[in-house]
C-alpha cells in the first residue's frame, strides 16, 4: 500500500516541548510502508516542531529560553495582539521553527539519528489541545 | 495515480506575503490523489514559505517587520551587497523561514488547521515573478 | 518503481556550508522516478540543511556570519554546555535552519531555481562526520 495517513491530538501544558516521536514510529509501523517518507505536520500557527536532542533536557530548556529572548512578549511594535502578550510570539516563534517535517523510512524505520527526536513545540502560556496529521508515502 | 506534479509562477509586489493556498488547493484536487502529501517548494533564495495565521493580516504584518528588525537592511558587516541593501537581507530571512513545505492529504484534502494559510513570502523590495514547483505523492 | 531510499556520509570541516546537490541529484537520477519528490534529512542535532545561493560564496559566509552574531558561543545563561562553546549554539541554529528539505522532481530532474544549491551547514568548531538520509518518492 503506497499511502497512510493518519491523525493525532495532544494535550499541552502551556510553553515547551513535547515529545511525539514514539507516535510517530508507531503509525509508520502500522502504515506496513518499508521505504518512502513520514510527513508530520502541526495543524496549527502558535505551534510548531523541531527535530531536537532527545537525551539531556536542559538543551530544549536553552533553546526554549532563547526564543522568549529573541521574540519577546509585549515587543511594543506588536498590533496583533487581542489574544494577549504570548499571541504574536507564537506566531514568529512558529515560523522560526517548522510546521512540518519530513523524515526518510528506510527498513521499515525512521532514519532518525541516534540523538535525534521528534518535538512538539507549544508556544502559547495555556495548555491547548493540538492536532497532528500524519502522511506515510512509500513501497 | 501515484505523483502528479505541477508549477506556477506569481507576481509578487515587493516585500510582504501573499496567500498561494487556493492554488495549491486546486492542484491537489486535479491530481484525483485522495491520501498522500503536497509538497510546495519556492525555486529561489530571495523569496520563502510560510504557514501562517489566514485570518487577521496584522499577524502577517507583525512577522513581516519582525524579520525587518531582526535582519536590517544596511548591516555595515554584510559582504554581499552587489545587489543593493535588500539582498543579503533576503536570503538570510529566506533561511530562517523555508524553502519547502510538506502537507499531508486526508480524504483528498489538505489537512491544514482551520487559520492555516500557505503564503508566498517576498523578501526583496521591487515586484517579481516568482515560480513555485509541486508535487503530490500519494494514491 | 515508486520508492527508493539511499544514504551517505561526508566529513565537515568545522563551521560553514558544503554544498551535496550533485550527491542529491545523482540518488534521484538513479532511482528513475521521474515525477515525485526527494526528501534529504540530515540524522544530526548539531548541523541542519539550508538551500541557498551557489553562486558568490560571500552571501553564504554572510548568512555564517549572521548565526554567529545571532546565536553567539558563550551566551552566559546557557546551562547545556558540556561539549563546549559551540554546543547550544549548533542546535539553536539548527533549530533555526532545517533537518529536512523536499524538493520537487519533474521529469526526471530536481525543479531547483537556477540559483539554488543544497547546502550541509556545520555549526561545531571541529570537523564531523555527517550523515544524510534521501528517499525519493514518486513514479
Amino acid at each position: 500500500m503506497p499511502a497512510h495517513t493518519d491523525h493525532f491530538s495532544l494535550r499541552t501544558h502551556g510553553k515547551g516541548t513535547t515529545e511525539i516521536t514514539r507516535t510517530i514510529s508507531e503509525i509508520v509501523s502500522a502504515s506496513g510502508i518499508r521505504h518512502g517518507a513520514v510527513t508530520v505536520f502541526v495543524r496549527h500557527t502558535s505551534a510548531s516542531l523541531v527535530i531536537m536532542e532527545n537525551a539531556d533536557p536542559s538543551a530544549r530548556r536553552d533553546l526554549e529560553v532563547f526564543f522568549e529572548k529573541l521574540v519577546p512578549e509585549n515587543t511594543p511594535w506588536f498590533i496583533h495582539t487581542q489574544e494577549g502578550p504570548d499571541d504574536m510570539p507564537s506566531h514568529i516563534r512558529m515560523a522560526l521553527t517548522r510546521t512540518s517535517e519530513v523524515i526518510p523510512i528506510i527498513d521499515g524505520r525512521m532514519a532518525l539519528g541516534t540523538w535525534q527526536g521528534i518535538f512538539l513545540f507549544e508556544h502559547r502560556r495555556d495548555p491547548h489541545q493540538r492536532q497532528i496529521a500524519v502522511a506515510v508515502v512509500g513501497e
